[in-house]
């Protein structure tokens, strides 16, 4: 299974500006990519990264112009795609080799889903035709493509844009029902869910930064110290 | 598979207070629970109601005097247990009869899962001790208990206490990653998720109550009409 992950290099995680400074946003936003780079792998999966940008060295923290992913331990292809999300990916699905005949599904996974793991992972593999995990709000979090004619659009309710895409090509439709693949952390409150259930190098670096669960009045957030 | 459905019938989904009306939010929460049982009938459970106070007709909203259960179908045992949800929950598991050395697990599912399919349910059947649904923010959406000793407690992070429980009890634990029994309906936020993947009562009346989708600067909302 190839699995392209889409990575954005300006200003990621942006809607977590009020708990991380920029340079932060970077350094964890590199730790979830690496989370899920390794879940692909621990499934099974080809990944592979598609960067809006180079992602060099002024991307790191370290300051000392080392490679950023190679300083996560991220050692997997690299194409960079300067056009906005759906153009690049669309892209990768008009180049993609289907195959003759046989099975060649190609996967899109977010750089977000810092909850994934390689048995969440492995649940897209499965023999329809499109493969889809809805992020929350509506949001597309990941695709398993195995329909030549399938094009994405990101904008706005995808999930359900995908299913009519998906309908409209006679294509059969899988949809899996993961809150690890749903949870795109990319706003504050979904910190908690990092906290909580978060298995990787992102959520050590969210401890190490000083962030922890807050109990407060039977509700659960996070405070840093 | 004995499914034990506590039902909150003082000021019920009080966080829906923002969008919703008191006799709505009752309508509303009656919905909810109709489509989790008929989730958990579907996945060949038994069905009970563990309501805090009766469901009697002034709980209904037609203003006929009609018994609000019979109104939206639900035909199940219901039990009654004043105390906090905790004890009420901690008397029937207390109670439970575990067998003579086979399998009679107790399942406590929470009547606000409205996204809840019998598949979904069905993933609650494992060979483990102790199954458990993580809510979102650290709750316990849906527990199966097979294991005489255990106890709830739903203050604060249940579902770390929880674990923290099994282990005490060296009782195996498997966990469900579930996004349709991870997500609790009691925000407005989370009506978003009902509209999108909901497919039972509750959003039905939520649709007939005039809620829709909206769809602003590639976000996704609720607005009513």
């Amino acid at each position: 299974m190839r699995v392209v992950v889409p990575f954005g290099v300006h200003d990621p995680v942006t809607r977590l500006d009020p708990v991380l400074s920029e340079p932060e946003r970077r350094a964890f936003a590199l730790r979830m990519l690496t989370d899920v780079i390794r879940a692909v792998r621990g499934a099974g999966g080809e990944p592979e990264i598609l960067a809006e940008a180079p992602i060099d060295p002024a991307f790191g923290e370290d300051g000392a112009g080392n490679d950023p992913l190679a300083a996560v331990g991220v050692d997997v292809p690299v194409s960079v795609d300067e056009r906005p999300l759906t153009a690049a990916v669309n892209a990768e699905l008009a180049a993609a080799d289907w195959g003759e005949g046989r099975k060649k599904p190609l996967a899109i996974v977010m750089a977000d889903l810092a909850l994934a793991t390689p048995r969440a992972i492995d649940r897209l593999r499965t023999d329809a035709d499109l493969v889809i995990v809805p992020g929350r709000g509506g949001g597309t979090n990941a695709l398993l493509v195995d329909q030549p004619g399938f094009r994405v659009d990101y904008h706005g309710a995808s999930y359900l844009d995908h299913l009519r895409t998906a309908d409209e090509l006679d294509a059969t439709v899988r949809t899996v029902d993961s809150m690890r693949l749903s949870t795109d952390i990319d706003e504050p409150d979904d910190l908690v869910e990092l906290l909580l259930h978060g298995e990787g190098v992102a959520a050590d670096w969210l401890e190490d930064a000083g962030f922890e669960l807050r109990i407060r009045e039977g509700r659960v957030g996070v405070k840093r110290s």
